[in-house]
């Protein structure tokens, strides 16, 4: 069990105020909670400033799989960046399309270059690389 | 098959010697297909602009498995969500960190508000959000 | 001068270790100061995400001023919508390219179809809408 | 006056007639000037992809011009980065709130670390990093 540290802060009495109320909207069960939360995420979002780090996160296509040999394109590619996927989800959204979420982790050139080709592969209508933690840093 | 069609563009001199150069660090096979992924990431990123709007995507979350009683608040949350939620994928990060990736669709207002409750559930460290699409629109 | 308020914040112990090395990178005079901000940041980020709210911000455009009748339509958007304008700055870029940064105020929807407006002139090569806060709510 | 080029687009036909609405919609005059501004947009986000690279935008800081020697250090601070920074524009937004409009060019990392210096100084209560371009590359 980690140790617990305490700290004060000092905050506008009218700041304070619209805090605990956002508290309360987003169901917070504490300050704390929260303040650790914004400090985190700060974290997580300063990570993916540096190109040359280490992150983790997924990438999401959305493609018609009615397109000709779209499937084994899609397959060989992920095959070339074995190292950098570590698992991936399939969802059948409708009669046309499909979605698929590709977890990913590495050095984060190598996830950009992974998403740049699956977004260049015909047939494949849309991606999203969606920026997440290892949660060794928070 | 869909009907295909055609049409011209009228482009400034430099701009499309910059476009194809693009085009080939993107890999990208034709200018037709460059073009197709920009109108239909335009399209993407206009449905999320609107919050009355049906979308699709998927909520990344990692948390400290240790926590107690984590994981079935997690359960619970997602079983009052379940129409939203599609299916789960689960990840482990480390001996300590888990990454769960969430993929949903429907009314994006309810999905803020699974994110929202995710987010602040004690334990979990960080979420992401990341929009996507039903591929109906594009 | 506001009444300013004290709290306290239970944090595990790596993880502050780790914002107080961010404080100094930062160069934050102390850790209130950088709650503080994390906070204000939260709450500017949110009211962006409700298109009903008033908000403040800049227009940033960058445009060819060699294009014809370019400067005289500039002029009469922005007359079309001067109660949502504060002021103009304009910059000269180059010897083609100008850059004009319109601070903007109001009800956001009213301020995005004054940023599609400008987006659409023909000779405007480039519009970036800069979320920023009245200042009232932090 | 440059050389304008012509290519064609192949595309679905779903694709264009939604297309052709948002065309409409955005009061483009026609899809070529749509077209070259999703070109544009995407050079100007690449450009913003890579911390190496020199770039053009604007800082905007809302501050409580009542707190003690802010006005003092925020004038320090630009002329510490004077080379940077273009000009700048002032607002009062009421009786407490000012907003300031720095517009900026240089090494993306030099404007980056001005935005940290501004963002940490006390009284300074909202910074926004507007990224825009020098117009050089579009």
């Amino acid at each position: 069990m980690e140790k617990v540290k305490r700290f004060g802060v000092s905050i506008e009495e009218s700041l304070l105020i619209k805090f605990d109320s956002f508290i309360k909207t987003k169901k917070y069960k504490n300050r704390s909670e929260a303040i650790r939360d914004l400090i985190r995420e700060n974290f997580v979002n300063d990570s993916w400033e540096d190109s040359s780090k280490h992150v983790a996160g997924a990438i999401i296509i959305v493609y018609d799989h009615h397109k000709r040999e779209l499937l084994d394109n899609l397959v060989d590619i992920q095959h070339n960046y074995q190292n950098f996927i570590i698992s991936s989800q399939h969802i059948h959204l409708d009669h046309h399309n499909c979605m698929e979420i590709i977890v990913v982790k590495g050095a984060m050139q190598k996830l950009i270059e992974l998403e740049a080709i699956l977004k260049a592969t015909k047939g494949v209508k849309h991606t999203t690389f969606a920026k997440s933690t290892l949660g060794e840093e928070i």
